[in-house]
């Protein structure tokens, strides 16, 4: 059983669509099974962060980015802005794909857990992210 | 088929926890498919790494310490205590989730290859692991 | 359905085997599914990156140099060469597993989407990446 969704980012950063992955997995009728998200781009990535305070994302998006810094003299791939390097660096260092188990019917993420989708572009539109739902 | 266990990890650091997962594969009686694990923890995460020498892993958590250090100006999250900001950012730095495949009954880990909860936290106390086999 | 193939990425860097592994999806007949990649290697990754310009693939090798250095003072774990440990550390910050969903017969990358095998060593060797197949 394969799904896609869009998920709009507008802007980098942390967007937390748990709620989405949720709609898809109740009207799925699993009651036991594997979800696996896949993001179809190299420059956005998928985590599970802390859902709890929103001083957590803009920590991790503002330490990510010092250390993969815009306008290393390093990057030889440039053509494509000052954001994409790093996009392509950032992405590596975090996750495309990502399985959370399914219990009851209901994804088994921990009390503060949300997934996110981490937009390193800041221009990057609308993200596809694949969602396969095993037994 | 799915499974929890808890990890008690006991301090910061790798965590070996194979024997357990691989008791629950030899007693689940599969012959092939599929093992993934999955943490319920944001300041904790799952690898796979070497089991041979010790050394690995004390080295492993002395680099990540200096690239991720408390008490960085940077961290507005700070009210959790100085372990809990970089522990997130520990955590989406490895994996929070892993698959393994199964043949012959057993995990398909490489002969130096062992799967660690690696803890971010000083006291992160007991770890929830859920585990998926699937066929 | 269990598959193995061995990589031989010939030293250090990225090395593209989509084709591979759309080979093996192809002649599975799988229309539907989740393909699941595993490295039985404690100093080599499996990510997904850009697969249009080269000048990615080198960036994201320099960058990780520069991070994980070789001739780190803080090495205890130096037996084994000045780029072993290096090699585990960069392991753990990128992918060890990696799935990715089937479609309509084939492996749902994106368009500038190829699987890579990132090999940490200079003399690595082959390496062997096991693949699950499931429905």
């Amino acid at each position: 059983m394969i799904y896609q969704i869009d998920v709009h980012a507008g802007g980098q950063g942390l967007h937390d669509f748990t709620t989405d992955v949720e709609t898809i997995v109740s009207r799925a009728g699993i009651d036991e099974g594997l979800c696996t998200l896949f993001s179809r781009h190299t420059s956005a990535s998928l985590i599970i962060q802390e859902n709890a305070d929103p001083s957590v994302c803009r920590d991790l998006e503002n330490w990510l980015n010092r250390l993969v810094a815009e306008g290393d003299s390093l990057y030889t791939h440039i053509m494509e802005g000052p954001d994409d390097m790093p996009g392509h660096i950032k992405s590596v260092l975090t996750a495309t794909s990502l399985s959370v188990p399914i219990v009851n019917g209901r994804l088994a993420l921990g009390v503060w857990q949300g997934i996110y989708l981490w937009e390193h572009r800041r221009h990057g539109g609308s993200r596809q992210i694949v969602i396969h739902l095993g037994p």
